[in-house]
């Protein structure tokens, strides 16, 4: 039972952990020292790999941040705003309220600017903002909300921030690698994302693209010591090591993960085979009868939401478990005003994983005798 | 080139990342999803092992922290001590000085009892200070200072603090494996390690076992989001999963360190290896004319300081360099007032692995043409 579970995983349709290639995964198998040469030259590496990723400027840098997305987050908001900032949180959904509250727990002024979780929020709303408060010093936004999907338009967000000469911190936890993001041109400051995402690397750290102006003021704004930014930058770039002990296996992996992503053509061709997944997913789903929560407009190929079925026999815990016997996990709902469940289309899946999926849904519904209406 | 080096890994004498077993590696080859059963039941075991380790009653619960093993100090300490508590700690090196900046960063009113790097704090000042001071609700000390390898008696110290009620946190980051360590009888309230010590997992994360009882008590106190101690805490008691991210891969390789450690014969026959490598270590770097810079009765069998060999020829980074071209990483020293270097004792090394460094140590300080004095 148990070499038959380690003999195939299951595919993983979730916003991470997420499935990765076999050779990823074997790129943990080595024991390097966190203070020897060759684990140095890797992460200085994978740094100037992720600066090349999110503008090729030399006026930005990376860094690596311990634990997991949301370490880089607190990092980024408890190491970057002076004592007397002020932050304004554009929120549409759980990721911007979680924002929230690491400012509130970490005692930052906040301006809350929240839109309902099917919308972006308001470019005109954000201006009038800025306009009206001066000490607002930060601006910070979702990229790619994984709540619903829902993709936010960081770029006209970041023309009105830098109009005011605000700083801009964007979260893209679950869009960068997947989407092409040039931080000169979308204004951004500090970009936040995570190994576990559409680099498809494992869980295990966080990493932080920032304007090295913009993070080279910030010395001695932190709230924490292990989630000093500046600290943790400045440990990089003195003697390439981090202040403390990396996650030396998962940093391998990822470096290997850079690199089969440009190996596979690149942030644009990875994001074309996720969008092909996402493709498949929403014509077999709404074939089968199933509704997504958003309009196409405004949907993103990372995650969707898809409405519970309006029958009486469908349960979600069971149908989460009868699809994940047969090897295919998805993802509940994160929604706070409509039952939800999600599929993501990330990872290293092909269109065979996404049909062997589709066809597992209906099997499960026939399971179920869950009959839908179809569209 | 490449090829070659991925063949064999070097030796690790550091105090961490440690070499590992392969099977300990080769359980990170598979991709769990953080909400899935399977890797929920692993944590679950993984949690009741560790408080077995250190104690086995159900007083104590482990939590698991995202990050390394300062992430986890940071955690209690930011975590557990309330508003108007006062925390003293016990500082014979650089992690006992790294806890006072931990405290200071979170504002929290500190009693610092400094000793030099080469004694035990005395069990007497401790106790004047705690007579003296009715405020002081903790008290915190590491139990393997890594900077020196010298172990201080936590057993005498708990004995004062329980005599005077307060709280007690022991940094056993270092020793918890290799030590046999009893919570209870020690008097232990929050003992924090990492896995990438003397479990020989792979880094990652820390973790926490703690009483209950304090545990409970400590709702709200904590100073950040990440790091939350108790929030922690009861997300794995409620649905078992992590309230971030989890680093999936690693902590199935610790569940894997733990079934290991157990095949071993556990803490005690880990320990009697350890205590081996020590051993050869010390008469052979003895016979070849080096110092340590302990007395024997404070030292421990984890990491042990060598002086700097007082020798025209001699130069650390070039004896670092060679034995590293031999396949051997030793570590460099941390100390304030004294030229040490240090090698380390701990992980999946065995007697051979060790004297393959001597006979490589030997032969590297011929080739920089030092001979030293045989004692």
């Amino acid at each position: 039972m148990t070499i038959l579970s380690s003999w195939k995983d299951k595919a993983l349709f979730t916003p991470g952990p997420l499935t990765t290639s076999a050779t990823i995964k074997q790129a943990m198998l080595r024991d390097l020292g966190s203070r020897d040469r060759e684990f140095i030259n890797t992460v200085k590496d994978v740094r100037n790999r992720l600066v090349a990723l999110g503008s090729g400027s030399d006026e930005y840098t990376a860094v690596l941040m311990q634990g997991s997305g949301t370490f880089g987050i607190e990092s980024v908001l408890s190491s970057v705003i002076p004592p007397d900032g002020k932050l304004l949180i554009l929120v549409n959904g759980a990721y911007g309220k979680r924002m929230l509250k690491i400012a509130d727990i970490h005692k930052i002024p906040v301006v809350e600017l929240a839109f309902p979780e099917n919308t972006q929020p308001e470019a005109q709303v954000l201006e009038q903002a800025l306009s009206a408060d001066p000490v607002i010093s930060h601006v910070a936004v979702v990229h790619c909300e994984t709540t619903t999907g829902i993709i936010n338009p960081i770029e006209t967000y970041g023309g009105i921030v830098k109009k005011y000469k605000r700083a801009y911190i964007v979260d893209a936890m679950s869009s960068f690698g997947a989407y092409p993001i040039d931080l000169k041109a979308c204004g951004i400051d500090y970009l936040i994302s995570s190994a576990n995402k559409c680099i498809e690397g494992v869980p295990g750290f966080s990493f932080i693209i920032a304007r090295k102006e913009a993070l080279a003021a910030t010395c001695g704004f932190a709230r924490t010591l292990s989630l000093d930014l500046f600290a943790q930058w400045e440990g990089l770039e003195g003697d390439g090591q981090f202040r403390f002990t990396p996650p030396t296996h998962v940093i391998l992996a990822f470096h290997r993960a850079l690199v089969e992503l440009e190996q596979e053509g690149g942030v644009v061709s990875r994001g074309m085979r996720y969008e092909l997944n996402y493709g498949i997913t929403l014509s077999a789903m709404k074939a089968m009868g199933f509704k997504s929560y958003l309009e196409p407009h405004k949907r993103g190929y990372i995650i969707t939401s898809f409405y519970y079925p309006d029958h009486p026999n469908f349960n979600f815990q069971q149908f989460y478990e009868l699809l994940s016997e047969k090897g295919h996990v998805i993802y509940p709902g994160k929604l706070s005003h409509a039952d939800c469940f999600r599929i993501g289309h990330v990872g290293r899946l092909s269109s065979a994983d996404v049909r062997a999926l589709m066809a597992a849904i209906l099997e499960t519904l026939a399971e179920m005798n869950v009959e839908l209406t179809k569209v």
